[in-house]
């Protein structure tokens, strides 16, 4: 029997268009191409992942989604035979602890494993804020439902250290997941309750929501104007910069729009 | 006159490859592509990319490449009357602080300024490893000819607070960069000089050698040994984790090989 592969493919951000040319030729040489579907929200819909590959000149593989429960718990099951087995996940595909953790188990069979990185909003958002990369900490997940003061020390520390902090907050589907609203509420209530000084309302924040969609919105503000942040769904980050430097302050005031003008244009 | 729009566009990790439908979309959008060939050292050749412009059926635009000082200080002069501009830039654009400095220098002109995203090293490197993304602290670059004891601090801060540290190391040409095995070096040797217990040539460390070109190598093994990691030119990196959990210690275990045995291969 020749040699079994796993592909951990990253899709990028929002939509086919953000798959690089080598996860697109990857995708091609794959016998089955699993969709991850559950460790964020994105558009990469089948249909458009055909059309594209067959643009480029490639026959598509077999092509499905893959749930969560399928891709930790069965699917050395769920592959079948098939030998070259892609999975197609939003962002970069390492960013999730899944995927390492199915490398590993694949490599226990003796299968290959390659990865093709995608573009991640651990780099894509701040980028678009024009902060410095460098001056980024510890990143932070606001999760849904759990009260976990976690986010709130990793700030603290962050800014102790003078550096900027991105908050993911958890998607769980379409309609369940953390707002840029929600999050600055979150840490206003930690505050509240730790009273360690080290979230003000007249902090300044920039909300980052559904970067590369048609509908991308990225908005400075302060805490207290992101509470009124509109909403337009899923996926959304927070970043809560450091004191910032000449060039980073000009880039937010001359191409970041201020929340309250951008709040019109949702109204 | 019609509107001005500059486009910073990511390439990616290595080559032409590594560009993303959007990207390519927005290329082929531009009248002048500019390719900024100073930033990092890649293989994106102007050749090729015209080559799979006209694969996805785009007509290319003009395409040169650009130098430093073309772009920090002759823009636009170099760009003559044309009205949509893209700068290529390898990894994310916005990793360089150039490009954010060329953001705002644009828009104060009045253009539009759109970002593309690339691929960057900062999380297909961690990635590659299967390191967690959430336990990196602080990205410190090794510098060529300066002495800095900036990376040791960084190290320090990071490891008191059981933080991995991902270390860009500067690559000015295909001839003059720092290679992973300068990289353990100069930390052996800022820990001669600090003396505060940062860095013992016992630990465990990982090097990430031309991420995503055809001679891509990522090997693990203690300080000591790294000094002696084969060279295949630039660019690398070099990755100091903190103490690893259970599966990020499989992963490395099982999918990235020691240096000794890489070193054979290269030898």
């Amino acid at each position: 029997m020749s040699e079994r592969v796993l592909y951990l493919v990253g899709a990028g951000l929002a939509d086919v268009r953000d798959l690089t040319v080598r996860a697109l030729r990857t995708l091609a040489r794959a016998d089955l191409v699993l969709v991850d579907t559950y460790t964020s929200v994105y558009e990469l819909r089948e249909r458009e992942l055909r059309r594209l590959l067959r643009a480029l000149g490639h026959d598509p593989p077999e092509i499905r989604p893959c749930s969560r429960e399928e891709l930790e718990e069965r699917f050395f099951e769920v592959v079948g035979e098939a030998e070259r087995v892609a999975v197609l996940s939003p962002g970069d595909p390492m960013v999730a602890t899944t995927h390492a953790t199915l490398a590993v188990e694949a490599a226990r069979r003796g299968w290959s494993v390659r990865i093709v990185p995608g573009v991640s909003i651990l780099t894509a958002g701040p980028g678009r804020a024009g902060l410095e990369l460098y001056r980024f900490g510890r990143t932070a997940t606001i999760p849904l439902r759990v009260r976990s003061v976690y986010p709130y020390d990793v700030l603290e520390r962050n800014r102790d250290a003078d550096l900027h902090t991105l908050f993911l907050l958890e998607a769980a589907s379409e309609r369940e997941y953390v707002s840029v609203a929600d999050a600055v509420r979150y840490l206003l209530e930690l505050e509240r309750e730790e009273g360690r000084g080290v979230v003000s309302p007249d902090d300044e924040v920039i909300g980052v929501l559904r970067l590369g969609f048609e509908d991308e919105l990225v908005v400075r503000g302060t805490v207290h104007e992101m509470s009124g942040c509109w909403d337009p769904g899923p996926p959304q980050a927070l970043i809560y910069p450091a004191r910032l430097r000449g060039p980073e302050r000009e880039f937010l005031e001359l191409l970041v729009p201020h929340v309250r003008d951008a709040r019109r244009r949702g109204e």
